[in-house]
C-alpha cells in the first residue's frame, strides 16, 4: 500500500477572489491552511467546487507555486488538472507532479460529448505519455451530471490494467451510491483508491472499501467528517454519518458553491470571500436568508437534541 | 448594415495534426486557402469541427499569427474564442480583434452546467468590457447538444440590447429549425446576423431573413453550398438545396469530425489528414469503407439524374 496517497477527508478547496476577480491568492491560502487544521486529511486545489474550470492555466500554475511558497505542503495536494485540451492537461500535472504532488485529480475532455471509451483511453494514454514521470498518480474524475462525459467501467478497467500504479483512484461525483459501490466492488480489492464525491456516501464507502470522500461539504465543516471517518467503525458511526447528512442536504437547497462562499463569507465576517466568477452569481438577499435560517434551525434542533 | 461583416457560406475550417498531434500549419493553412478558393466567403478557424477546444490558447494564437503571416486575410475569419475560463476568453478575443478579425464566434461558459441567464450575462458583459475595444463583434454560440449550455432567447435579447453593434448575431447550432426560425423572426428585423450551424436549413434561413450557414459540410463541398446562397432566390434554389440535403446527410451517419478528415485525406491523398486529437479517434477500416461507399452512391445518382 502506497501510504503516500492521500487518505480519508478531502475538500475540493473553495478559491477566493479578488474585487476584481483575480484570483485572491492570501484569502485562499488562509482557507487551505484552516482546512488542513480544522479536519482535511489533503485537499483538492482545482477541484470543481474550487471554480477551476473558470481558471486559466497560467493562473492555477502561479496560485498553486504561490500556495507551496506559503507553506502548504505539497504532499498534501491533489490539484485537479483535466482539461479539454490534451497540452493544458499535460501542462498542469507535470508542473502539480514537479512540485511534489502525490496525485492529481483528472477531468475527462468535457467538451465533446458522446466520444468513445477509446477516444478517453487515448487521451488520458497521451496525457501519461507526455508527462512521462514516474512519480505521476492519476485520480480519475468521474463526475457525469456536470462534465457530461462518464468514464465508465470499462474504461477504468482499460486504464488500470494498462497504467497500473499510475491510474491508482477514482473520485466518483455520479451521487448514485449504487454506482459508487459498483466501482469499490469491482476496483477496490486491487488496491484501486475510491473516494465518493459526496459526503452523503462516506460511512457507506469506508464501510465497502472505499478510501474517504472529496467533498463540497468539507469547506465548511472538515470537523465532522473527520469524525465519520475516525469513528466509521465504532458505536457513534451511525450517528455521526446522520448528523453529516442532514447539515449536508441543507446545503444541497441552494446553489453550492455561491451557498458555500456565502457562509464563508459570514463565519470569516469578509464579505469578499463572496465573490465569484460568472457563469456563477452570489446568492440572491433571499437565497440568503433562507439558507442562514436554515443553518441557525439546524444548529437549534442539534442543541435540542 | 456593416458590409465588413461576413455573409454567406462559411466553413469552421478543420485543423490538421501531425503524426505528434500538434497543429501542422502549413497543411491547415493550405485548406483555408483551398476553402477561400472554393466557395466560403469567411472561415471560422477554431469552431467545434476545428477541434478548437481540443487546442491550448497558446496553440491557438500562435496558429491564427501563422494564418495571417501566410497570407490568409485577416477580415475572411471569425476566430472561435469561448472558453471555459474568463481569462482565456478574453485573452483570445482581445488577440482575434487585434489581428483585424471583424468578429468572433464565442461559446458560453461550458463547464458548469444548469447556470443562469444572468450568470451568463455577466460573462459576456466580463468579456467585453475587459476586451474594452470598439472594434469587437461578437457572434454568439448556441450549440446545445455539445456544449450543454443553451444561450436563451431572454439572454440573446439582453445582451443584444446592452451591447448594441457588438453582440451583432448567432450561430445557432440546435439543429432544430424551428428554433432557429423562432430567433431570425424575432432578432434579425433589427439587425441581428443569424447563421444556423447546419447546411440543411441553409436556404430556410436565407428566406427567413438569416445571413447564410456556418456548417461543418462546408469543408468538403463549399461549392454547392455557394451556389444556394448565389440562388436562393432563383429557380434552382430547391434542387440545389435537395441536392446539398442529401449529401450533408449521408455525412451526418458518421462521426462528423473523423469522416470530414478522412475525405479531406482521400480527396488530397495525404493520410496525415486523419490524424485527430483524442477524444476522437480515426474512422475504423469497416466504417471508413461505408462512408466512401456512400460518397460513390451518391455521386452515381447524382450523375443519373
Amino acid at each position: 500500500m502506497d501510504t503516500t496517497q492521500p487518505t480519508g477527508i478531502l475538500a475540493p478547496a473553495l478559491t477566493a477572489f479578488t474585487d476584481r476577480l483575480d484570483i485572491d491568492t492570501e484569502r485562499t491560502v488562509d482557507h487551505l491552511q484552516w482546512l488542513l487544521g480544522h479536519g482535511c486529511d489533503a485537499l483538492v486545489v482545482f477541484g470543481t467546487t474550487s471554480e477551476a474550470n473558470s481558471l486559466s492555466v497560467a493562473e492555477r500554475t502561479s496560485f498553486l507555486e504561490q500556495a507551496v511558497a506559503a507553506g502548504i505542503d505539497s504532499k498534501k495536494l491533489m490539484p485537479g488538472t483535466g482539461c479539454c485540451s490534451l497540452p493544458d492537461s499535460v501542462a498542469l500535472t507535470e508542473h502539480a507532479v514537479g512540485l511534489g504532488c502525490p496525485g492529481v485529480l483528472m477531468l475527462p475532455p468535457f467538451y465533446y460529448k458522446a466520444t468513445s471509451d477509446e477516444g478517453l483511453f487515448r487521451y488520458f494514454a497521451n496525457v501519461i505519455e507526455r508527462v512521462g514521470d514516474e512519480r505521476l498518480r492519476i485520480y480519475l474524475y468521474h463526475i457525469p451530471p456536470i462534465s457530461q462525459v462518464p468514464i465508465s467501467l470499462t474504461l477504468i478497467e482499460k486504464l488500470a490494467s494498462e497504467f497500473p500504479g499510475i491510474v491508482v483512484g477514482i473520485k466518483d461525483s455520479s451521487g448514485d451510491w449504487e454506482h459508487t459501490r459498483q466501482v469499490i466492488d469491482r476496483f477496490a480489492p486491487a488496491g484501486f483508491r475510491v473516494f465518493p464525491g459526496s459526503e452523503l456516501h462516506l460511512l457507506s464507502a469506508l464501510r465497502a472499501g472505499g478510501k474517504g470522500c472529496i467533498s463540497a461539504f468539507a469547506n465548511i465543516n472538515p470537523a465532522l467528517l473527520q469524525k465519520v471517518f475516525q469513528n466509521w467503525q465504532g458505536p457513534e458511526a451511525e450517528a455521526l454519518q446522520q448528523e453529516t447528512e442532514r447539515q449536508g442536504r441543507t446545503l444541497r437547497k441552494y446553489p453550492v458553491i455561491p451557498a458555500l462562499k456565502a457562509i464563508l463569507a459570514e463565519s470569516r465576517k469578509d464579505p469578499g470571500w463572496e465573490n465569484i466568477r460568472p457563469p456563477f452569481v452570489p446568492l440572491s438577499v433571499a437565497q440568503r436568508e433562507a439558507l442562514f435560517a436554515d443553518l441557525e434551525a439546524l444548529v437549534t434542533s442539534e442543541n435540542e437534541r
